[in-house]
């Protein structure tokens, strides 16, 4: 196989599982320290990763806010932010001046599939470099060899639930850092952590708790995922 | 309001909030210790709850198989085995035959609404008792006020996700007693600890840690549900 990044999950979820409410509705899922917690594990990562259906709904800027993040950051000898990657099946819908493409300095890489309209292929390469890689479904293994390419060594994936699956099923994530929040969202349609079609009993992935922090009533894990070979 | 037995929930789950895979095929959530966790918490409790699909999909027997165990609940004052309650909306389903009705020396209760046909409510008379508690949906504060008149103190409500949630929806779970195991089962239509129509952020239900137990990669936990009055 060729060589790819090291790719680790970062996100917060609900006791139940839950990345947003069934009407996802933004939500305070676990504390007002959620972000400082995130923001923290960007600081090193050469490049954030999120699902087309988080960039479409959600629209996020992914900047470094901070000052002190940003000089960290070049300290390590980073650029000042994290390239933004987005896996986008059907780039229809984008919105080419939302946050996404115009909050921040970072480079935007877009991959997506034969579906998309050339048009708008055309159109978002003004402003984002733009991977035709796959006829339905991005081909995740080829996009993250292109990104080691690029130059990308550590790729931080924020969400959604179909991305995370999508990404397991690939054996293609390290690590997992996940906060459980106080609280219980409930929703048979609510995204969750990992959503797809899921996994068989048999073919589930299995994990590692490797670092386990408990602040009042919230949890923060991490694991790394088994690999299968 | 009228008094009630104390409810607690006990379940197991993937790292991302399911109770079972997508297909709901019976699968190792957590770990062997499992089954000794649930039993343990078994030997205190008056009664076992348990919603409709669940009884109806997995008919489970919800005996109390140790004899040590049997000897526990005597010496605490205890029937040998707790009673089973099924909350079932509709029992046309129901499997007379089954583990739910046969397995143990339990009484069994089952509280259903209208829309269970007469000659099934009549017929099982026989092998259980039987309310009608409800147009579409069972009146829970109704079901639980009668068990409470019923000498019940104690309510273990195993799950699944759909009475969880009308449960916490009606403010009537005391505690959560949750495993959390080592693996990721993924599935948009998966089986979670928390189903129904979900709660908006505003209305989620708050939950306050009280211990925590980690063995190897999979974690023990127990929450206070916050009281919304």
């Amino acid at each position: 196989m060729k060589k790819r990044p090291f790719v680790f999950l970062c996100t917060g979820m609900s006791l139940d599982g839950k990345i947003s409410t069934a009407k996802r509705i933004d939500t305070r899922i676990t504390t007002d320290d959620d972000r400082n917690f995130l923001y923290d594990l960007r600081v090193p990562c050469d490049a954030i990763m999120m699902g087309g259906r988080t960039v479409i709904l959600d629209d996020p800027g992914l900047t470094v806010k901070s000052v002190r993040r940003q000089k960290q950051r070049l300290a390590l000898g980073k650029t000042k932010e994290p390239v933004k990657v987005g896996i986008v099946s059907d780039i229809s819908k984008l919105k080419i001046n939302g946050d996404f493409f115009n909050k921040g300095d970072a480079k935007k890489i877009i991959f997506t599939t034969e579906r998309s309209p050339k048009t708008k292929i055309n159109e978002l390469r003004k402003i984002a470099d733009i991977y035709v890689y796959g006829k339905q479904k991005v081909n995740l293994k080829k996009a993250l060899s292109k990104l080691y390419e690029l130059g990308i060594k550590s790729v931080m994936a924020e969400g959604g639930g179909e991305l995370i699956f999508s990404l397991l099923k690939d054996d293609l994530v390290d690590e997992i850092n996940l906060k459980i929040g106080d609280l219980i969202l409930g929703g048979r349609n609510a995204p969750t952590l990992c959503d797809g079609e899921g996994f068989a009993g048999t073919t589930a992935k299995q994990v590692r708790l490797i670092s386990l922090k408990r602040k009042n009533s919230y949890l923060m894990l991490k694991y790394k995922v088994k690999r299968v070979n």
